[in-house]
């Protein structure tokens, strides 16, 4: 069984891909950024929701607030990435349902009336975005390391005064430096993972 | 800004890809979901834990007992799509911890001793497996319909009688069938989405 995806493309996402601990000083600018959520916008939500929100912490003194955050052994390549990615899920992502699900706008009172389904919703939904997204870094020909050990609500504190946010992962991404890779991790056979009933 | 990713993959995964909401009668055999689980197993969850599970409802009867828990809209195209896929979280995912992430065996014993712990993580990284599953559907040349509308309780009932499993999504795969795709929605402005500090 051949895949329709082309051999270098799989390499590029998948199989040469490695998540990377370390990086080059090479900057990452915002148009790296534009073209990388310019393409994995297009992957699906339900309801076409979106829910994703993204801050890219560059400033000294944003970083340095982030990487109070970080668990400790996040912390110093938090501090060094070329470029640090907060994701969060917007919890009031429906202000823009109307406009983004036009089939049926009423969906915001229909569905979404109630916080705790906007918020079950927007994290369900914006954390299939951060999959996305995570491909689409290294789509750019860029590495992400993706990172989940840091206080969530500390990060949200710091990035989202408005309290409707739920921060879900933090990402470094550049190019891999020296000794960027820890060695491959062992994968589930397909017969662990997949039944047929 | 060019990607590394070649255009034709970029439209194959992202731009052209759509989601299907009625299928041709082409069947979709085993090989063609190993190859996409072959593929999309390499990308990355936290500790390497891969708390993905597929079930893949192929006989009638089972593919009733699914139906039966759809949301009214889903269960038309549930009943008729070429092959079915439930994916759910495995809250005991800890088990193969210690094969999986070599590194740190004791990580099941030190971070998931708990088992509400262990819930959040398994829901969060396979809903990102989810994300990677859907793409790698559409590598494989086949169309996706991902849903969320199903009473996820009883769906786990149906395929999961452990009880240590949560049901996240239900995804149709097939060949696209003549008028299989709504029209494609907005999506959301890079400045409404992204933002610098």
């Amino acid at each position: 069984m051949t895949l329709a995806l082309d051999d270098a493309a799989q390499d590029l996402l998948f199989r040469a891909a490695r998540t990377a601990n370390s990086f080059t000083d090479e900057p990452v600018d915002d148009e790296q950024i534009r073209a990388v959520y310019d393409l994995v916008k297009y992957a699906p939500t339900a309801f076409n929701q979106q829910p994703l929100r993204v801050v890219l912490v560059r400033s000294a003194e944003a970083r340095e607030r982030l990487v109070r955050h970080m668990s400790e052994g996040n912390q110093a390549k938090t501090a060094a990435a070329p470029l640090v990615a907060v994701l969060a899920a917007d919890h009031e992502f429906t202000t823009e349902l109307p406009t983004q699900f036009p089939a049926f706008p009423q969906a915001k009172d229909v569905f979404f009336a109630e916080r705790a389904v906007r918020e079950r919703s927007a994290a369900f939904n914006a954390t299939l975005q951060v999959g996305y997204f995570i491909l689409g870094v290294r789509a750019a020909g860029l590495a992400a390391g993706p990172m989940t050990g840091f206080d969530a609500d500390g990060v949200a504190k710091e990035f989202f005064a408005d309290g409707d946010h739920s921060v879900l992962a933090v990402v470094n991404i550049g190019k891999p430096g020296p000794d960027a890779f820890r060695p491959r991790g062992p994968r589930l056979a397909y017969d662990e993972v997949v039944t047929t009933v």
